[in-house]
């Protein structure tokens, strides 16, 4: 009663102008290298009764690539929730100690806070931002991270800094891999802009400029979507990082006191379950004493948006065990990322249409 | 700081010829009367700082349109939690009497169960079904639902029942004016296939049909997004509900006793969280002996994404009140819908953008 088919067509137009050349004029760090792992095509299995004028592969544009086999299946994750303070130097070393005392308890790959060497305020972004282009003393923070993640050989997803970028201001998470080099660098894309009167207003787009561009990269420990804080609450995000064949998203986030317990585990356990895949945040530990107060639980959630791993608003560092091979079982159990209604709706990839030209 | 648009332009081309001309060959009963409403158009304030390459507007296509207003603002909403047995007569009779019970409360509109009037089976499904569009004694269930949300004038969402149309059979929710007219007719897009070995294995595609829309239907009580049990996985349908102006998606569904307490609760939360809506279920309450054992827990729950009422799986009515001047304000507090970023991804309306024209 089923049949056997594989799904690569891609019905959008590219053609588009709107669509077309907008992306490869900066000078991001962008790794979306997908072709370099080696990819485990599924059978993709269409029941016979599904009618093919549902397009299911459809669904994604450019259609979504079948999950990669990553380098590791099973290994040790770190959610490093830090304390941080004033003193940059000191929130340095604090972080450094952190992913060392992880590295020797055999996590292989390291998630830092968002604003992790600085308070989190619009004051303090332009004071604590630093050149992570120009590296070297520009960037103490970023260096710390590679050497680190070099004499550990160790991943390192490093939450975020204020990045200082000609006259502008970005939140940025830079990725380290296990000989030292930056993988990748996400400019935080959504801003933090909410006013929830007499709770809680913040506008980051007073001193920041948001990212560009989706950023997913390939490590040592598999495929992993990057967003901060705010990023997580666009769905479409998530999504698109699925149909690039993601394991794991990480968001580094501080979330607060208003939003933190409404909805911080709700939208990763909601992106967890909607992708089918790993999700893992990381909080700055929370310091009632600062002009921003994080929520913390920092936590890891598994494909079926189970939580694997929480802790409360502490500093603390909470190691857990991801395995990948999960992924593909719950999309057995499940296979709802094949019964999509392509010929419904359609979520297009804007930035991978036009790298792939959608062939 | 801050400038006044309005955002209503749609960029993606109308000339595909795989996104035109296809759903006009059925008789679906299909209401989307968008236009019928007063619009509300609300003020889009764009952050001077958000840079206008990032296309809030272009992240739905065509454009989501402005939350209209309702003809009620607060309103009691009833969800019946209805036993079912194999004697489809007592059944219709015992709905019959919970929502006149419900209406003799106040409810103003009364969500009912996914398959109310029949054991939910592959084997039931065909003895059960009715032709609802030949209606009267060729459709007892539907019958009893036009007359009773005449004689109370209410607006009842229907649930589903097996439904027959010529060689096929559908799993279907009717919604019925205060009028006692069948406003819209919703097909379960989303076949329930699923093998979980050892704890869950259904197949709907062995005897149903999908459905081939959405299904969004103005009423007395506001804009309702209508999906049914396994289309609440499909955050694409409700993100385009909600670009449609829904003020309330309603799922009646029958989760079971391995994916209720994993995903029901979460996927309804996420749904309303991320949609900033309303979001009602009601599931058919628990029998033990019945081949599939149905989790319970019909819930409402608020555009914060938190539950305002839920129960446990007996046999119950809930009724509650859903206050629509809610959505605005959590809209305003938390602006996602308006910080989206068009210039990377796009969701698409097939179905809108074939009806509209996309002008």
């Amino acid at each position: 009663m089923e049949g056997t088919r594989l799904c690569h067509r891609n019905l959008l137009p590219t053609t588009n102008p709107s669509l077309t050349c907008r992306f490869f004029s900066n000078s991001v760090i962008h790794h979306t290298s997908f072709h370099n792992y080696k990819t485990n095509f599924p059978k993709f299995l269409v029941s016979a009764t599904m009618e093919a004028s549902f397009k299911p592969e459809e669904a994604r544009v450019p259609a979504a690539l079948p999950l990669p086999t990553p380098p590791v299946t099973k290994f040790k994750i770190a959610l490093c929730q830090l304390s941080v303070t004033t003193d940059k130097e000191r929130n340095i070393a604090h972080a450094q100690q952190a992913i060392e005392d992880a590295a020797d308890k055999g996590a292989q790959l390291i998630l830092l806070p968002e604003i992790w060497n600085s308070p989190y305020s619009n004051d303090s972004f332009p004071v604590y931002a630093e050149d992570i282009d120009a590296g070297g003393d520009a960037s103490p923070s970023t260096r710390m991270l590679s050497e680190v993640s070099r004499s550990r050989k160790i991943t390192i997803i490093g939450g975020s800094i204020p990045e200082r970028s000609g006259d502008k201001l970005y939140n940025s998470c830079c990725v380290f891999g296990t000989d030292g080099k930056l993988l990748a660098k996400h400019r935080k894309i959504h801003l933090f802009d909410i006013d929830i009167p007499g709770k809680m207003t913040f506008k980051e787009s007073r001193t920041l400029t948001a990212g560009e561009r989706p950023t997913i990269v390939d490590t040592e420990v598999g495929r992993i979507g990057i967003g901060i804080c705010y990023d997580i609450r666009f769905q479409e995000l998530a999504a698109i990082y699925a149909a690039r064949g993601a394991h794991l998203l990480c968001y580094p986030g501080a979330f607060n006191m208003t939003t933190g317990p409404l909805h911080w585990e709700l939208l990763q356990r909601a992106r967890a379950a909607d992708c089918q895949l790993y999700v893992a945040t990381c909080s700055p530990a929370r310091d009632g004493g600062s002009s921003y107060v994080a929520w913390g639980h920092s936590t890891l959630v598994g494909p079926f948006g189970e939580v694997l791993v929480t802790t409360e608003h502490e500093e603390t560092t909470l190691i857990a065990e991801i395995d990948y091979s999960v992924i593909e079982e719950r999309r057995t159990y499940l296979p709802f990322q094949k019964q999509r209604r392509g010929d419904l709706y359609q979520l297009v990839d804007v930035d991978r249409l036009n790298s792939t030209g959608a062939k």
